[in-house]
């Protein structure tokens, strides 16, 4: 799948800080797990068309056991404004929407779950928000869920720093 | 992202036939847009967890510009039943599930759309019929689809070959 590299899209412009890919380090909890550490790698590319792929991974900090993974596309729909279109392993969908904030070098989107879509098969997921920072070479996030029966709160925090742009 | 060649998961094992990559040719059709033929790159990969990784890429035959692409993963939750976990850059989520037959070297996979996400900005997408067969090297598909008010109905067929294992 080895095309030309094309020009980024003036429509997702404002997300070319985001491009390239990212490593480092979370933290998770939830009530009904025990809490882990994790390495994670994320890459955002893009078409020329106007949205960026992303791929996620994570691996467990003990003994690196493979652990979750994610991958998906974003759109810019409006100066900002942000989707995240999502497809888990875990049997999940999320689209994900909300405000899209530049600061200078700093990129905020704080995104809550308009949809979630679920196998048959999938653990009961009702509700997940993520609050992405992008502050120069740095990406933060947090993200929410509500799982299981278990009501919105904390589940994952993570610090990652540009490996390549 | 890399790293060592992992078994593949003993729960999708009856799916080993799929791995690798495929190209091969499609066409398309719709009420409200002109037909078109197109050209298409499928992958389906494994991390040794029991589900498969899928990414595809369509480009127009006429004059090679980007269409669609889509990703996601395909599980098997019970013999004889797969899901698909879809997202789109078009703002679309696709939950498919139905059942998979196995017959010497021949795979058949009849879904249905169970859950269908769409970001505001999406257009609207109601359901989605997805045909797909594996016959030695030949991958072949049909797509239905309800969209825009239309009732569900042919959209897409393809013929891919293996270009690797």
């Amino acid at each position: 799948m080895v095309v030309p590299a094309p020009e980024l899209h003036p429509g997702v412009a404002v997300l070319a800080p985001l491009l390239g890919i990212w490593a480092g380090e979370g933290s998770g909890e939830y009530p009904t797990i025990e809490s882990f550490g994790y390495t994670e790698e994320v890459a955002f590319g893009h078409t020329g068309k106007p949205f960026l792929a992303y791929v996620q991974r994570t691996h467990a900090a003990d003994d690196g056991r493979a652990l979750h993974m994610e991958t998906g596309y974003l759109r810019v729909p409006a100066p900002n404004r942000i989707e995240w279109i999502l497809a888990h392993p875990t049997g999940i969908t999320e689209i994900q929407e909300g405000p899209l904030t530049v600061d200078g070098d700093t990129l905020q989107m704080d995104l809550t779950s308009t949809a979630i879509g679920r196998a048959e098969s999938a653990k009961e997921v009702t509700a997940v928000g993520r609050s992405i920072r992008l502050s120069g070479d740095v990406l933060t996030y947090t993200l929410a869920m509500a799982a299981v029966g278990q009501p919105l709160q904390h589940h994952l925090s993570a610090v990652l720093r540009r490996v390549t742009a």
